[in-house]
């Protein structure tokens, strides 16, 4: 039997690069050789706090759900399908089985059987119903961000930006340089990022950030409403996940405003709300989980992605254990792995 | 081979009862025995004016596409499609196919190879993905009606009457009193109906509507303009589909009003729109197709609609020649077939 | 001078029946002479635990901010506003000043220099930029909700009810009742109450709620997870403003819902928010402040409000210490005062 | 009495540059010293078909209603209106009474009293409540911009473009290349112009326009749905105004597309609606008017204008003779007029 290489969760807190079978075609399923995968917060989150719900399968995983690759096989009754061998694909993490009451009824992000498929490895086989197409010339490091791109889309429906609106994004990571992308392809004003991370602020201010706030050496609620000339920020989205971050974003916000918790916090932690001040602001706190609805949307805005500032690194897959380091580390942006 | 009784559309402009084959359930459908259909001008259109671009079919075909019955057989590969021999159901009309372009990017109305079904007839087979359970002791006539309250909530969606708003509804037949019901299930104010049938309108004051206008013998913009105090109204939707009942919609209305123009119009029909005209009150203007992701909402609503009102008359489909005419009487709101 | 009774705040905790000196009308303002006014939560927040970070004002303040009236004088430049002596008329807590920018940018209910008046009295005095006709023939005692009723539309608009969602109301007291009223005006599906008092339950049943749990009696997570099939609900509005019942509202929620904290909370409460557990349904939290936007709107829909529910005893302005006593006993929904 | 230059509508079709005294200020107004005019086709469109409903007042008028200035005096009751001698400006074009209804209801850009001023000219005289205040270093030829830029932020409030949708802007003149400016600053994808005017379309290209159309020597149709792979787009946007241009865009939207006529038509023109098609698309038409509550929201907007593309030429106040017959070659895309 072949194997791969993957990135395994292989127990408590543990992740390993491993050889593992190339998983087979299935009947109703396609193949799909990987090109490149990008690393998420929440394939960490799902190891070291049982994010997303997480509960570590018998015998381990693959990690990885964001992803560019290419179709090698198609399984029987996928000839009609819409794809050919060949084709250039990027994949939902979890096709949708169209049938379940969730899927019937428009919210195909909780399908209830849904096929998963993973990123961190070589070969990947899931349903067509999760798998887009993406242009035959297409930078496959590019697109392998359409699907993070999906999320941050996601939350600019949500939480849609009118044009003139000012706008904090607090963390600007991976994920974080991606919705400030968003963000800065909104009408959006006074665009201001706060992050430890010189090196991090000095990249947002390159991609368009017109302010940034350093929140360890700077009162971050006096700075942005110094900027905001006491007025708070229309929108606030807080990408860090990082609970301390959490709170001054209510405090930040403007009447009539809106706060994202965009981030995936630990499962056992919880913000205390004043209710009656946010009352007295008419202020909102919004969630963003995610949407396949979306996936075109973002394949299609790919041309408008500042990839040279999102993308931080690229390692090789065998350098797995080296990337999760870097990942660790918080200095890169978006951090990619070359799944050959 | 067992045969049923089906209303068919035969050939340009003709309609008639005729005795089919039972159609056979095939792998990836089920099979439903029908208990009520619902006609719908829809049907009709088609026949007579190629509406929704219909071209009969070799051979000629059934309609019908609304009504309620109960599953009676389960095609292979459907037993884990969450149903069970004995369900009561409902359908959409086509059951979409969820890997074409349309069906992933969350259009699923548009799906380029949605399965068929149909309702003037005794058994129809279809998807699983397009058939919605409703409760074991529902009232089958009152569940007939869930397709077109589907169309009207698609109607509420785009163009959403704000608490307070003053709406005007034009048509209140079959699917103009669903229409009316949905007003009427909203904070409209100054609820007002126009209809040449004096019994119609009679019948939509007593579901709840505050006003109606007789558009044959009254002015129907000056009317409505006086019980809007000169405003004219936030929005008024057109359910006749009668050319000459369009262009008044928009001299009757608000600043910053809609004019939903919800029924299928002859598709040769134009209306000529002054825009200067339209600018100057920033009106807008709307159209209404459907969406299957409403089904389970349309459903959970049903028993909030004033049945006793909107059903008319109930036909056996053996007596479906007769129906047929009583439809085009117009007299009735809505006509449901008996399906045995 | 001549004077008039008016329910005062005169100091901690404290609240007085006097006889104070008739407003006098100044240039810009007009003269209302009131005819109900209608209890509120708020008014009583505000003296016992300073809820809109209220401060009584030096020599104390007259109470009271819903009520009609009619115009009884036009004081200097007001000639020309479209009012005349005998209008019946409603107002709006603060008339704004239409300068300041709050103003000037859309968000008048956030007018810095807004004119006060109060209703708890026999004669106000205010600018007319905050006063709106109603009928002549209107009857004042359904009138004197319009500025709640504009509460709870506000509740509508930023938090819109699709038709079929699922809704539950938690605590249907007055404002509770008028909100109910407003759920009631829209698609929504199973319609579900709770209430720790029978009466109001009882109320809230016959007004058109579906369900109606006891909080007390009943696990209401538990009941209204039942009530909706496992899926919980599209909308939770909290209208009781008790902490107690506060948290429970977003165990409650459907994935994609929304949880509407609409009542005024007592200015030190904090609600401890799972930022996960609301991620992984993708939920949002909403507040409702107010605004004069949606005055005319109320008035318009005066007519569908279902003041035989809602409106609980009307108390004479000089038996007023009588009335205070009956609003905290929480028996009657609404109560009114006779401002003669 | 000191006079001032003026560009005056003197009569049918006649505009001359005229000597006229300086308007002087009342109570409640302020006076403004104008820096910069900006020119508006429907300055000429008044003169030439009477659009907007304008009649030509006795004696004529002073044309324009986009500029930036200074406030100079202050007249009677404004000292508290929050503005100085000195303070920076610009202004909406009609100021509210703030007591009207449509003031009151939240409609104040059609204001029953508005207060209105003019900028082809060298002094006007307002109400505070249209005027607002920009920074004291603005550069005053980018803010004589904002009263445009509010028309092109209203469509995108009306018709908002989620990330990912395709537009595309026909006619990209002054206010097509603003409105382009808009696109630009939102998720849009394939921002496609179209324009005869070669140079136009490659100032729109730079500006960051992915695609560019040439009507006269493209089938535009053809064209578009090439461009977006045979699905139409999300967003169309005339802003040409020319009738030839209207009916086109209908056949270039995409299923669920909005069709915005943002320009003011001819009133004479009928555009004729084939509502059987835009049914089949669920297509929707918007238009556009303004509101002077997004003022505020363009000030904020103005550093991410491309005044470089946008302004297209600046002409002495005393040349404007020549700015007009300017204006009428097309050639620029925004003419400026330098107020001294």
């Amino acid at each position: 039997m072949d194997t791969m290489k993957a990135i395994w969760w292989t127990g408590k807190d543990r992740i390993e690069l491993v050889d593992v079978p190339i998983p087979e075609v299935t009947p109703g399923t396609v193949k799909v050789k990987l090109t490149y995968a990008a690393m998420c917060a929440t394939d960490m989150h799902m190891v070291s706090m049982g994010a997303m719900n997480a509960v570590m399968r018998e015998g381990g995983q693959c990690l990885g759900h964001e992803g560019s690759g290419e179709i090698v096989e198609l399984g029987e009754g996928t000839q009609n399908s819409g794809f050919q061998i060949g084709d250039k694909v990027v994949m939902f993490p979890g096709s949708p089985c169209g049938i379940c009451d969730n899927c019937k009824n428009g919210y195909r992000q909780y399908c209830r059987n849904a096929a998963r498929m993973n990123t961190f490895c070589q070969y990947t086989v899931t349903k067509p119903s999760g798998i887009y197409k993406i242009p035959n010339d297409a930078d496959m490091q590019r697109y392998a961000l359409v699907e993070p791109t999906v999320c941050t889309i996601r939350a600019m429906d949500l939480s849609p930006i009118s044009h003139g609106q000012s706008v904090l994004v607090s963390g600007i990571g991976g994920i974080g340089s991606i919705l400030l992308n968003m963000v800065i392809l909104s009408g959006a004003s006074k665009i201001t990022v706060s992050d430890p991370i010189a090196q991090k602020r000095d990249n947002a201010l390159s991609m368009g950030a017109e302010y940034a706030i350093d929140p360890m050496n700077e009162d971050i609620v006096e700075r942005g409403m110094e900027i905001t000339n006491g007025r708070g920020y229309d929108h606030v989205f807080e990408v860090s996940g990082v609970p301390a971050a959490a709170p001054s974003c209510i405090d930040l916000l403007a009447r009539c405003g809106t706060v994202t918790y965009f981030a995936v916090y630990p499962p056992t932690y919880e913000i205390p709300i004043n209710l009656h001040s946010l009352y007295m602001k008419e202020g909102r706190i919004h969630t963003v989980f995610t949407s396949p609805d979306i996936m075109q949307r973002a394949i299609e805005l790919m041309p408008r992605l500042q990839t040279d500032k999102i993308i931080g690194k690229v390692f090789d897959l065998k350098d797995g254990m080296e990337a999760i380091e870097a990942f660790h580390s918080s200095i890169y942006p978006k951090i990619l792995l070359k799944c050959n």
